[in-house]
C-alpha cells in the first residue's frame, strides 16, 4: 500500500456534508463557516500501549475510541460536532487490511454523528500505532459550556455510572453529544467537563478555573458493575475506582439547585442516568460526605502523563 | 514534570489573538470567525527518525518545523494563518527542560507570524517524540488557490531554488506565508502547491486534480547549491536531487501567460526568486525538455509513507 492511493481510497469512501467546500485531498480543508460564530476545536492523540493495546483489542476498536475521545469533548461544551482531521503514523510493515479497518472504525463513529473526515495525515514510522484527531465544532445558539462557570451553591449531576473502563467501556463508550447538546439547548449550565483523567481529576479542573471547592456525596456516586469488578482484581474498593478511574467519558455538570431539579425531572434522559453526586463550595478542594454526616477531604486522583 | 503543570506554563507563555475567544485550557478552543467565510484546516504528523534525527537536531529545530510545515500548507491555498493545536506524545522519561524546548521553537516560528497555540494534547509512551499539528486559516478576501486549476497553457512557477533540503533547509526554511498571500492577492493563480514531497511528486499532484500534464525545461529548473553539495556524495545528478528531494517548502504555482509574465516583472518578490519551469500541457504526465528541445518523459518522484 501506498500513502497516496491510500488517500485516494479514503477520499471514495468518504460521505459528504454540504457545508464542506473541500475535504480530503488538498493543501487545506475548507469549511463554509458563514452561518456560525464561533469555531470549537478540539485535539487528542492515542498511542499503542498507553491509550489501547493492540493486543487486546482490534484496530477497528481503535479507530471507534480515537474518534469518540474528541467528539466527547465537543459534547463537554454542549455543542455540535461538524469536521474532523486524522493523522495517522502508522508502525513501519502495516498492512492495507489494516489501515482500512482503522477507518472502517472511524466511520462506524463519524457517519453516525454525520462528522465528515475533511484531511489529515498518512506517515509510517518505527513506532507504535499512533492516532490523532483534531475536530472542528460549531456553536449551537447557546454559548459552548465552560470548565470555569461553576459557582458557589452548585449542584454537581454526572451522567451514567463510573469506574472500571478498562475493562471494556474506554473502547466501546458512547459519547455523550446528544446529551451535551440537550443540557446545552433546554437547561442553564454553569460548566461542564467530560471524564477523561477520572472523576475527581477532572472535578478538581473545573474548580481550578472556576476558583472554588466542591463536597461529593459518598453514598450518590453511580459505582459501575465494572468498578467492582475490577476491585475484586485490584484490592482497591469500588468507590476508589469509580473516583479515579479515567476514560469513562460521562459528563460532569455543575449548575444551580433549581436548574438541577429540573434536569432531573425532565424528559429528556429517559436512556441516560443522570445522578446529583455533590455540590460546589467556596471552601477549596474536594471533601467526602459519608452518609452520617462526616467528612474527609479527598486528593484529586487520576491519570496525569509525564508523572514520573 | 507533570502534563497539567506543563500545560499551565504553555499557557502563561502564551501570546494571546483578539479574534480567539478560549484558548488553551478548557475541553475546546473557541475562535470567533464571524467575520470570515472560510476556515481552513491543515494537518501534519511528524515522527523522529522519519522526519528529523534527534541524534542531528535540537528539539528546538524539531518544534520549529512542525509548525513551518503545516504555515506552508496554508501558504499554498493563499490564505492566512490564525491558530494551530498541538499534540505531542514524548518518550517516557522526557525531561521538563526538554519539553520547554520543543515549544521555545514552536513558539520561534508561531509568534513571528500572530499564530496562537490554542490547546493541544500532551501525553507520554513508549514510542519515539511524535508531534501533531493542526493549523487553521482564514480566506483573505481572495478565494483558496487548489491543487484543481491548472489550465493547459499555464506557466508554472516555483520559488526559491531547490534539491538537498536534507541538508539543512528541511529544518530552517522560511514557509512562504507571505508570499502565497501575495500571489493570491494581487495576480489570478489557477493552482498552488507547496512543494513536500519533491518537484515532481508535487506537480504531479497538481496534474492529477486538474487532469493536465506538463513539461518542465530541464535547464530552467533552480538547483540549490545543497543539491550540488549532496550529488557529489550519492553519485545522483543535481538535477535529480531538484526534482525528487521532499521538503523544499517552496511554492509550485501555475497561471496564465499573461499573469505570469505579470508576477515575473512585479517588485513584490524582490527577495525571493521566482522562476518560470515549464508549462501545463493537455497530454498526460511529466515531460522534459532539454535545451536543444528534444524531449524525455519523467517519472513522478518523491517521498511516499507505507510504501513497500
Amino acid at each position: 500500500m501506498g500513502e497516496f492511493s491510500f488517500i485516494k481510497w479514503i477520499r471514495s469512501r468518504q460521505k459528504r456534508r454540504s457545508d464542506v467546500v473541500l475535504g480530503i485531498g488538498d493543501d487545506c480543508a475548507i469549511v463554509d463557516v458563514s452561518s456560525d460564530r464561533l469555531c470549537l476545536i478540539t485535539t487528542d492523540m492515542l498511542v499503542d500501549g498507553t491509550h489501547f493495546d493492540l493486543k487486546r483489542c482490534t484496530v477497528k476498536d481503535v479507530g471507534r475510541k480515537t474518534i469518540a475521545c474528541s467528539i466527547s469533548d465537543v459534547a463537554a461544551m454542549g455543542c455540535e460536532a461538524v469536521v474532523a482531521v486524522i493523522s495517522v503514523c502508522f508502525p513501519n510493515h502495516t498492512t492495507e487490511k489494516f489501515a482500512r479497518e482503522l477507518y472502517e472504525g472511524i466511520w462506524s463513529i463519524a457517519n453516525r454523528y454525520n462528522i465528515e473526515i475533511v484531511g489529515g495525515d498518512t506517515i509510517s514510522g518505527s513506532c507504535p500505532l499512533c492516532i490523532n484527531v483534531t475536530m472542528l465544532g460549531r456553536d449551537n445558539e447557546k454559548k459552548p459550556v465552560r470548565r470555569s462557570g461553576a459557582k458557589a451553591g452548585d449542584m454537581i449531576l454526572v451522567t451514567g455510572t463510573l469506574g472500571g473502563s478498562i475493562l471494556g467501556k474506554h473502547l466501546h463508550f458512547e459519547p455523550r453529544l446528544k446529551e451535551g447538546l440537550a443540557l446545552n439547548r433546554n437547561f442553564k449550565i454553569n460548566a461542564m467537563i467530560d471524564i477523561s483523567d477520572g472523576l475527581t481529576a477532572d472535578l478538581n479542573h473545573i474548580l481550578e478555573e472556576s476558583h472554588v471547592g466542591a463536597v461529593l456525596y459518598e453514598d450518590k456516586i453511580p459505582v459501575s458493575d465494572d468498578a467492582i469488578k475490577l476491585s475484586k482484581k485490584t484490592g482497591k474498593t469500588p468507590l476508589y475506582h469509580a473516583l479515579s478511574d479515567g476514560e469513562d467519558f460521562e459528563l460532569l455538570i455543575t449548575l444551580s439547585k433549581a436548574q438541577s431539579r429540573k434536569v432531573l425531572e425532565s424528559r429528556l434522559f429517559s436512556d441516560t442516568l443522570i445522578n446529583c453526586i455533590g455540590e460546589i463550595t467556596t471552601g477549596r478542594g474536594i471533601r467526602m460526605r459519608r452518609r452520617n454526616g462526616s467528612v474527609y477531604r479527598v486528593k484529586p486522583q487520576g491519570y496525569e502523563h509525564l508523572k514520573s
